[in-house]
């Protein structure tokens, strides 16, 4: 049993991470921190854990390095990268949630998270965890960025075509995102009463995730593009369906984009292409690591759309840190992540 | 007292429709049809309706030219042409809620829709009842096509751009409804326990309401375009939120868009530019008449990004119903329709 | 016009007040106040005002006894009584939506809202104001306590049956209430992810509402009886329903409730009998002011079951307000209240 | 591994037993049944399970003998019974989710679900498949009635009461189910428009679960009660929150209830007893076989109020129809079972 510790495990992410720790057949989950909730029992925040002696702890280093030999960082950008380094620093391998070790450099990280970066070597030797991208660099990786849920649902859309070398020109990616996305700390935005039945358009032409995609994208193609990204709060608890549109030229028409697809995510265990015509549904993937896909192709106004369906919290955020840490042990990549989403 | 009908008032449009005319000062409604459930009372099916005496009668074309001085028709498409047709024959102002007028042509018609249309003279004379487009044509129309919910947020959404003369040369609407749009006949995919805490797109590059945007936008600048409309369901009763995406040219960028928009719209009642920064929200306008915008410029990318918010029941079809007829009696345009929408 | 303030336009149920008065016939909205947004436009802080200059004031005593005619209250329990208390000095007629004079005397205030009465004269001359029970002292109050919500729901399923004089002994209200209930502070327990698809009991045998309601009965009764109040969070934004067990000895059994229910609301603008066997939903009520009814024997158990729903912040709270304002006036008592549910 | 067949799997229920029975280590799934979609994918109709190659077939009786070891049925009630008779008349064990076997005899069977019992020697020798009241017995049982959904919450709430022997003379349940109870046939009730944020009680005083917890209550006290239970529809997906009111004489006031309750259930595998004050909510058990209850008293009104909520698909059908196999099995009763529910 590897024994891993959860840092933050009272927010969203943590939780769910906390969750499917406790079900993955090689873990030890020694320690579960959260300095706002330190002394209780996970469950007096969380009922659904009644029964479960799991008390919570404070964030302390010297417990961590001592009893964990892997731990996840849960904590909110700007704060994950000094422990990230001080983890580093006692050689514990890291798998890192917040956004801190996402972007390719520190002016692009100060821009968008307006605070410097502390930890500028770990930067640009931090994985990024997309497995469908990085499989064999995150197998050797000891501090691995976990890709944001945006991210991966804009890239699992888009690595197809850019890996194809098609040259792409111009990309949008319109998301909508259940509320669990924005976190657990109360606001009124976020409350049922705002939020139900009910969306609204943010942080347009301005969100963090639109770097860390674009950067990722670049790395592949090697050329710039117009590249927009749109994120939307919808009604749901959890998933992301991601609406993406790319350019294409005339020429480009008569490609097969479907064989495309399916040939690119044939042996991936948490991609499925859909069935022509049969849209994804956010609810098929809801509580699992899937990532559920189609495509269209609008021949008149010349464009692919493809359409990515995922949990943002699971193959979004926690499901992919533990297919992460799978890799990184050599293990079944799938262990841990293989159950199904329930009917509703 | 105007006396009008309300041919297919158990169908979602319908009965808002019926509501409406309950409460506007000065129309009385004689008939209100429906096949389905003739002989019934409208309580019986829509119990907020309890302790008002409305009994539904048969869909009776002689008893609508007898008792009716204008007459609301809100019957599936394929269904209304010939009752209009009917209708118009006997000199009887029509309003159509179908889409079997909205179209340019009948060639585009049967495309879309599947079937011949019968009174193409007919269609050629209807004028689209989008107020903010063609009031004064509206003030003396006999047969009013009143807009798809979906066509109206496009719509709102772009014409101070299409009005402007810029040249435009590539649109997206990704457009997000609520499940009332569907209808009300029961369907497993919009039932409460597959459609709940789920978003789907669906006749991705194929909608109908694809043609409709396209040709009203089309008649304004006199130039082909690329056109990408995208629908999605979300888990909300009513209201659609729109993010068109329009590209514009290096130049372009500089123009002040809030500004032209601000001007575009200051006079009219029922479309309201919020102030900078403040995206729109569908419950802002749930129950109302109003239309909501906002916009963002992505200057990387050269695209105008535009968010509209409308409830689909009102401003997408019986408001809007509403809003025409009270400009062909020379009305205030916004009589019976100035309620705001309540908290939630 | 008669000259309104409301303080405490902010919250929920003052945000749906100040909405009611903008449409009722007869009132002008001279000052709305807001001591945590004073300063700022009502459509900042709820889009759906847009277009409409309100601007929030401090809550100051001078300028409403100076401005206003009238004066709602829409503090939190506590806050209330002393600006009723002051308003009532200077002579302004008061309507509380607060609980601050809802109980019978101020030793059961003290026990259930764990604060002093500081007016207690005040709370002996209070009028409770549910016009279904207290319609001829309502017309000539001058400070009326507004219903509590779940009161005014668990009252009207109740009327009929302690005015008819049967002997009751035995109460259960179990009552089911939307998040808004909750009023607009954000928390944990009302955010859309910790609130949406799930169902909750709270304060079981200990909400403030059981005296409110057990006091009013047993006014009528004059005898003590047992009764059990259980309010439950249902993922809704609006709306209660109460489903009322009331206890009978067997003779009873052979009267004829619904009959009875008939006559004593038949001539009630806003309480609707619905026909046999039809259960209220909630949603029939959604946005107005009425109440829909309905009951069941259950012979076997010897139990009358009544179940009522209203809308929280409109039958609950503020809709009933302006029917009290309306009685004081002697003007119609539906007057600015008629509209009907919208579909959803 | 044993060797099993679904017989329904298409509908709510027997989809989530279906996936329960792939993720289950013991369980080989040879056969779903369903004659709506024989011949399709099962991923065609519920998109979760894309990438899994899973046929349903027709319901075909000498398929399932022979192919499978047990058999689950999940088919309407009246059709599940000849069925079982079939299979039990070769032998096949048979664990049926119907309610076909689960009332005491025929007379109440007929009264309740106007159809005359064919099999009433099975149905006689039926064993009520509520491991917490049957458990040894179900241990031998070769026909088990999968316990309803209602009458698992409702009964778990009672047990540990009508087992201590306290003379119980009067109780209600008063029981709030998510909208998956009502089956996955369309229908406008259950559609998502009429469904959502909406509350309804229906078949007050005649739901058919109402026998099926009387019967089992009673064959414990052998003491006829009053009893009252009265089904609500409540907007969520899944899960069921019952209230339950237990009138107590005056000297029973001063018995401790929880220590009862928590003696009750401290071994129970899926029960849990929260901590005083902790009341209940549903998605603290959404997608899992767990139940968690509390109580709290009412002196005044001398009634112990028990809240319970579960699963209505999980404990109360697929879960506890698994729990029930893995009991005939001599399994390890959780096998299978123990995922905790995730966030949302």
């Amino acid at each position: 049993m590897l024994k891993i510790g959860v840092v933050g495990a009272s927010g969203y992410s943590g939780v769910e991470l906390t969750r499917l720790t406790l079900s993955h057949p090689r873990l030890e989950l020694r320690l579960a921190t959260s300095n706002s909730y330190a002394g209780q029992q996970l469950s007096e925040i969380y009922p659904q854990f009644s029964g479960l002696d799991l008390k919570l702890v404070n964030n302390d280093l010297n417990q961590l390095a001592e009893h964990c030999q892997l731990v996840f960082l849960c904590l909110p950008h700007g704060r994950s990268m000094a422990f990230a380094q001080a983890l580093r620093d006692r050689d514990i391998p890291v798998i890192d949630l917040s956004a801190d070790f996402r972007l390719p450099d520190r002016e692009i990280y100060r821009q968008y998270y307006e605070v410097e970066h502390t930890s500028p070597a770990l930067l640009s030797s931090a994985i990024y965890g997309l497995p469908e991208l990085h499989r064999e660099r995150i197998r050797s990786a000891s501090l691995i960025a976990n890709p944001g849920c945006y991210a991966t649902g804009a890239l699992l859309g888009l690595l197809p075509l850019f890996k194809s070398g098609l040259p792409i020109e111009d990309v949008i990616v319109d998301a909508k995102s259940g509320i669990s996305g924005a976190g657990r700390k109360p606001a009124i935005d976020t409350s049922f009463v705002e939020a139900a039945s009910s969306m609204t358009a943010y942080k347009v032409a301005s969100h963090r995730h639109q770097p860390e995609i674009y950067s990722q994208l670049r790395a592949i193609s090697q050329k710039d593009f117009l590249f927009t990204f749109t994120p939307h709060l919808a009604p749901m608890k959890r998933g992301i369906l991601s609406t993406i549109y790319v350019k294409l030229s005339s020429s480009e028409l008569k490609r097969d984009f479907y064989q495309l697809y399916s040939d690119f995510y044939r042996e991936e265990p948490f991609v499925r292409l859909l069935p022509p015509d049969v849209m994804p549904r956010t609810r098929s993937v809801a509580g699992t690591n899937f990532c559920q896909i189609n495509l269209a192709l609008d021949k008149k106004a010349r464009r692919l759309i493809i359409v990515t369906v995922l949990d943002n919290l699971i193959k979004g955020a926690a499901g992919q840190a533990i297919e992460n840490l799978n890799l990184t042990r050599g293990w079944d990549e799938t262990l841990g992540l293989t159950n199904l989403a329930p009917l509703a």
